[in-house]
């Protein structure tokens, strides 16, 4: 699987998949374009007419109302057609792969799938075989990668944060089954932060974690240590009873952010968490819903981060 | 539940959770309203601008094909855009709270709710903790509230009858049930109804129904004289099992709606009914299907009346 | 059930209903307005304001993911509003009449279903029932009809063969059961094919099948011989379990299109298959992806149609 795949031979985005591979120079240009999407004025996102006549398919073989409809949301105000799927329930149940799947879509006039799969390597596969003026955008694809809620929650950190160099991040949490955090250490280790630390008990954390260029810690009050930037997982709770995590009351009280833990970060850090939150298990309500957490910013930001990367996508096909 | 949540400080139209607390002056805007996208000719109902780019979200908690048909129809026409979500089988099953849903949703920057939930009081919770720049417009809650539904046919009679002074009403089946008839009985002695007379047995009529300001009546022979408006409701085939009622054919001797019967009220009444109807059950084929039946007319006024509720409580927000 | 159902006083298309009763110069018409759609230069449908401010209603009754999303795009790329509904979950759940459902619909000003349902003559008896402005497209009724397919077919078939006078056709598999089929044969004859040939088991033929004014074969390799086009249908697995067929293996190795049948048809031959196709059993993969192969050509070109017959269909509405 070439990460070059994204890129068309000027360097530019032609299909979201992954952020490995992908330069500082191209997930800047990502931010800056979101930048300009999510600075219209208050709570009117203007309505921009870049994607008219254009169609946009939601492909999603793994149920995400929230992704899906920010997706759905982002596509609209570019003033594209969007055509939702729900794939489970259509027409690979009559036994079709998912290759004529996709040819079938092709063959319609689509511009852009946007997949959501319980496989890792989906949007990939499909990005491969697909015919050369399709763009295809990862909406989450198995434990592998998550590139637009990485770069919405990069994009939250710049508006806090604006030097990356000086930052030191902690994502705290299910490590091992989280295709966020993954993307999360490629793109702020691109963006040149100063550290990133995973802090998560031995068994929700993958092997060898030091080689994708974070530091370790297990311990939540060792490591909130000098730390700018929290970011939460969500612990799904069907970890509990696979004998990875002795119970939630347990896990809170070891890994969960409460107000006293959070003391322990600098005075200003901020709270992240890509939701939907479990109150009581990964975090306290009142850090959730408190001043230094920006979880709702990030939601906002979904939409922008989506709308640029849907638009830089779909300029690469020439010709709108 | 303070019922001038849904009024802004200038008296206006911000959110349309209940007939409750809304004077005769603001119901008439209402109709008023409805009139001029009524008047559109023939089948041809145009489409305006006046709601463009903005997000109108249907929250149906409880499935409603008809009602949320309406309310799309109506959102497209005003050519907002529209996201419908069945919330049974979306982010709530993950286990968020309902405020979470909501505030996820508002960071999307949607500018309007419309919610149809099982718990009376479920749009004026969501009214009262949502972002002020939203609006929310109560699609059918519990028992409680359907008033879109009772605007709809005030809109109607007020074609047919103009004058409400001089009306007598009957509401005639399940008023214990049904949030329908309480927002009708409120709309209805709001415009100065002559009289709002329910006609039901004890069992499917609540306590003390006489303070809500209609005379009783157990009897529909009797209960139909003078009688210049007929609103027959649904029965809910589910309260034959719970004993409340003999049976579909025993009930429909006594309290269905015949060819019969109707000649007891005035020559020029009208039969209304909020659908989806039970033909045999609490209406004949005859009457449902006759001259006198508005019953169709109600529907297609249901479209107008929601785009006036939308747009009316849409400008409120300020600059569109 | 009369055929003229669905030309208006001038023979004009009004509904879309059958093959059945339309003349060759109003198919021919369908094909050279489809061609107008089609004639968009690259993979850029461009989108056309024809049914701007129109609402289209897709009634599934069965589900079918393919044909609604084709109908769909086709009515979003005329700007057409849609609302789909699955029928099947929603208000005749509620006991609702097929009547009262649409009655419903058509109060809504609604101004055209696209109808799928499991019965035969489910679209014409919507047509005969529903209001007068309102026009019907059969999206494939029970065994009856599936006339947008057979135009789609025809019109692919025209893009490779444009004189219909010299062909042989060979419709291949389960005619029995084939609602494509059906619409096929009607649609060849009318545009004057020289001959139509099916091919298949005597237990996936219909008694008489002759009087289709089709010749009949029941051998591959002598069937295929003089063949201009190869139109392969989709076999239902479950014809398997009814004692109808051996087995999958071998129908294959009987009827199966393989590279070394397919040498016996005419060198320039085309095959179809109106998907979705089921790999190696009534098709090889390497015909299926082959040179000769026009299957995704099909799809396209069932945007194309689906456009041309809903606008000429609306165009008999008056005033759009």
């Amino acid at each position: 699987m070439s990460h070059n795949l994204q890129l068309n031979p000027e360097g530019k985005l032609k299909h979201f998949l992954t952020i490995d591979g992908l330069d500082k120079a191209l997930l800047t240009e990502i931010l800056d374009t979101a930048e300009s999407f999510a600075e219209m004025s208050g709570h009117h996102v203007k309505k921009v007419p870049l994607l008219r006549g254009k169609t946009i398919v939601n492909l999603f073989f793994e149920n995400s109302t929230r992704t899906r409809t920010t997706f759905e949301l982002a596509a609209k105000r570019l003033s594209a057609d969007v055509i939702s799927m729900n794939i489970a329930t259509s027409a690979t149940s009559k036994g079709e792969s998912l290759l004529d799947t996709i040819r079938n879509l092709e063959a319609m006039f689509v511009d852009m799938f946007v997949v959501r799969h319980g496989t890792s390597g989906a949007a990939h596969f499909i990005a491969e075989h697909t015919a050369p003026h399709i763009s295809v955008i990862n909406a989450g694809d198995g434990r592998h990668s998550h590139p637009t809620q990485a770069m919405l929650d990069m994009f939250t950190i710049r508006q806090f944060k604006p030097n990356f160099s000086t930052l030191r991040v902690a994502i705290i949490g299910d490590i091992l089954h989280s295709r966020v955090a993954r993307s999360q250490i490629l793109a702020l280790n691109t963006l040149g932060a100063a550290e990133v630390r995973v802090i998560a008990p031995k068994t929700l954390l993958p092997a060898h974690v030091e080689t994708l260029g974070v530091t370790v810690c297990h311990n939540l009050t060792e490591g909130l240590k000098d730390i700018d930037v929290i970011i939460m997982l969500r612990l799904q709770k069907e970890r509990m009873t696979s004998a990875l995590l002795p119970s939630e009351s347990e896990y809170f009280k070891c890994f969960g952010l409460t107000p006293e833990k959070l003391e322990i970060a600098k005075p200003d850090a901020i709270v992240m968490h890509p939701g939907p939150i479990n109150r009581g298990v990964e975090i306290d309500t009142r850090v959730a819903d408190g001043p230094q957490s920006v979880i709702l910013r990030q939601v906002s930001n979904g939409i922008a981060i989506r709308m640029a990367v849907m638009s830089m996508a779909m300029q690469t096909q020439g010709a709108a």
